[in-house]
């Protein structure tokens, strides 16, 4: 990794150069610079972790002020339980994951002695542009050489001590292996963003982490793909055949167990035939978890009547903003739905093509359900909490995307690959082929994807 | 297929409301629809060929005049040998391929009861903006029916004639058919590109047909997706070990079978010691098919003594443009570089990864080359224009990609489909889950695809 104090566009050609190397090494040479990685953070832990203090100092100073949130301090915080030695191991995870490089998809032979194949290779340059969480660097810097690409990472300005200490270890670890220095790079200089945003010719992705605003920033402002999402607008469709043991768990936990998380719960559609028979058990459990209720009027009748014991209840009229709203607190939006048809257009129409359920006994409905809801996920009698990399069994993730082309949904190191096609011959030409009589025909037989 | 004076934006919404129909139907479905499809055009077919010919009329005119190139005449006929017949057999060849929507591509057990699989579906609503030639129409009509996919057409002004006849017939067809009429909108609204271009909230993906200045306006101009390659300059490497003879055969396919094409050969890079040993051969082969070698100094020497023989062999001087020239003619840019490392730089920085070679009999050189070399076809001992779906036994193309993410190369029906997750519980949440005592694991069991 380089500390770089060179322009936007320097750092991007160098990338560029960098990453034709990164991808032709062999995937032991990556992973040699994962442990060379690790060694280094390792060694460094008391000199980063005082950058950290630095950066921990002014921000507290800055939040007593209210010029920073509590939640950006604590994102920042590296000394926190846990949080130095889940950085360490996500390094020696991500090395042991599969090589996602060179594997073939496709192989066909064209011809005697003319043989195609489609191979996974790197996509190439990455930007990473993320805020105030200085481990997700080393995470970051670590997918990149496992999928073999190279990256600019960006970081906010809060954090800015501790990623500079954790650059300079790891760029120090990296001397010493086959990566080549510019693949990994850490733009330190002041408004860089909208000078990289503008390196389409270098720069074939860019992945934000970090607040809504920053993606729809980052979206609104360049040409190169952007892999995430900007909302999470997540709806649960509640059918008259829901269990109400069931469908309470799964709401309760969709919008309660973490509802700053973008695959929480934002609004309840619920079928009429269902307001007075299901409905209520699940109003009653949202409303003694402190959940705001915001629905329109006939929800609102039902609601009532169901959450009479419940001390403090909250249940208000909605406004029609409220169903295009991603929360993100103890607020959920409720409207009554005549049955799944009008639920799937409903959230087609307002909802953001992340995470969608339905709640119902009947598989056929559920499977209709989810061939017609447009989202990344769409899930039956399950919390949309589930959309997660790990939950998914990814091993690790760089984000949630809500892209309808490319990767969708949590997206692991695959997201990172694209591929080529290798074609071997023996001085084949393309003329000699065709329907007319004396010429060739194409052979187009699939071979093992195995050898 | 409806034939619409609705604004773009209108036009857009509605294509939206249909891809959800569409992305439900089944595969009988959708191949009824190509049955009538395919039915419609022959029963239209005079209609069709009438109105084509009042196309060709106001385009001999204007090109008589010089205001229309005598190739975009010829691709806008219709009548011209055999290109109806293979219009229509498109359709069925498209019908006969493997239904791309719905395949499992990974299943997993998260837990008991809880299985999540991801499973391939349409994109959305593809926009195809093309020119001249009228047979497009039916054969994108066809793809997009095929995967499940909403299109709106937008064709040039040469050939509306053909398009609204065309149109009308497959309009009436699929009247009698399950797939919604605004699955399929030709737009034949005036200068109605710039606001289908803004549609980004309704249309997923723009596929352009046609010349390199279309494309290059539709990247430029718009924030959706593009599908395409703007250019395709594709160089191939000769090494000093290369066969003579195979690499004569290589590069004359290469740049003459097809000059206009963007698989063509437009830059020949020869290692310094070939120079006089394999190069002559193939220079004096190349100059006998009446091609113009732009040489640096020491590649013009050696040319100039090859070519002795060749009657009005054209050997000259290379400007530095003319390595970024893609000549679609016949002029081909040859450059002495010192090896294959040489080589691969100039490549990687100069060509426009769409498709390159190397002719060289070491293997291992050609593996080398073919990783490093950052280009969606990497081709040893083979000519480029083997890039191609047709060529590569994909059945149908859409259109050959440059792009670094999704889809690269010859792109067929695949490069038409997305995937959602679908996850399938029993009232599963996500709070139970952790690494603390009590809490459960996930299981992570891998499944088998086919069930």
């Amino acid at each position: 990794m380089s500390l770089t104090n060179a322009s936007p566009s320097e750092a991007a050609m160098a990338a560029r150069s960098a990453s034709h190397v990164l991808a032709t090494l062999p995937a032991s040479a990556r992973n040699d610079a994962l442990t060379a990685m690790h060694a280094g953070l390792v060694a460094a832990r008391d000199d980063i972790l005082a950058a950290n203090a630095r950066d921990l100092e002014l921000a507290r100073a800055a939040a007593a002020d209210g010029r920073l949130s509590q939640s950006l301090v604590s994102r920042l915080d590296l000394g926190k339980k846990g949080k130095w030695d889940e950085m360490l191991r996500g390094i020696l995870d991500v090395r042991g994951l599969d090589d996602p490089v060179g594997r073939v998809t496709l192989r066909t032979r064209l011809d005697d002695g003319l043989n195609l194949e489609r191979v996974t290779c790197p996509i190439g340059v990455l930007l990473i542009i993320f805020e105030a969480r200085p481990e997700v660097i080393a995470n970051i810097a670590a997918l990149a050489v496992k999928s073999g690409n190279a990256a600019i990472l960006k970081g906010g300005k809060e954090s800015t001590e501790s990623f500079v200490a954790i650059s300079r270890a790891i760029s120090a670890a990296l001397e010493r292996t086959r990566v080549p220095n510019a693949a990994i790079q850490l733009v330190t200089t002041r408004d860089a963003i909208p000078q990289l945003l503008a390196q389409e010719r270098h720069i074939d992705l860019v992945i934000p982490r970090g607040s809504n605003e920053l993606v729809r920033y980052i979206k609104g402002n360049t040409r190169i793909p952007v892999l995430g999402h900007a909302d999470g607008l997540c709806s649960i469709y509640l059918d008259e055949t829901a269990d109400p043991e069931k469908a309470a768990d799964v709401v309760v936990d969709a919008k309660t167990s973490y509802p700053a998380a973008c695959n929480s719960l934002e609004t309840l559609l619920v079928q009429e035939s269902a307001l007075s028979t299901v409905f209520p058990r699940l109003a009653a459990a949202l409303a003694s978890k402190g959940v705001e209720l915001r629905c329109d009027a006939k929800s609102k009748a039902a609601a009532l009547s169901a959450v009479g014991d419940v001390a403090g209840a909250k249940v208000v009229d909605a406004a029609e903003a409220d169903y295009d709203t991603e929360f993100l607190a103890l607020v959920l939006a409720v409207k009554t739905v005549a049955d799944a048809d009008e639920a799937v257009a409903h959230i087609n129409e307002h909802g953001s093509h992340h995470t969608d359920a339905i709640l119902t006994e009947s598989s056929e409905l559920a499977e209709r359900f989810m061939s017609a809801v447009d989202s990344s996920g769409v899930y039956w009698n399950a919390s949309t909490r589930f959309a997660d990399g790990m939950r998914y069994g990814f091993g690790t993730e760089v984000g949630i995307s809500t892209n309808k082309i490319h990767s969708r949904g949590p997206v692991g190191l695959e997201g990172l690959m694209i591929y080529k096609y290798k074609l071997r011959g023996a001085g084949h030409v393309t003329a000699v082929y065709g329907e007319g009589e004396g010429q060739r025909r194409f052979k187009h037989e699939s071979l093992p994807l195995e050898q």
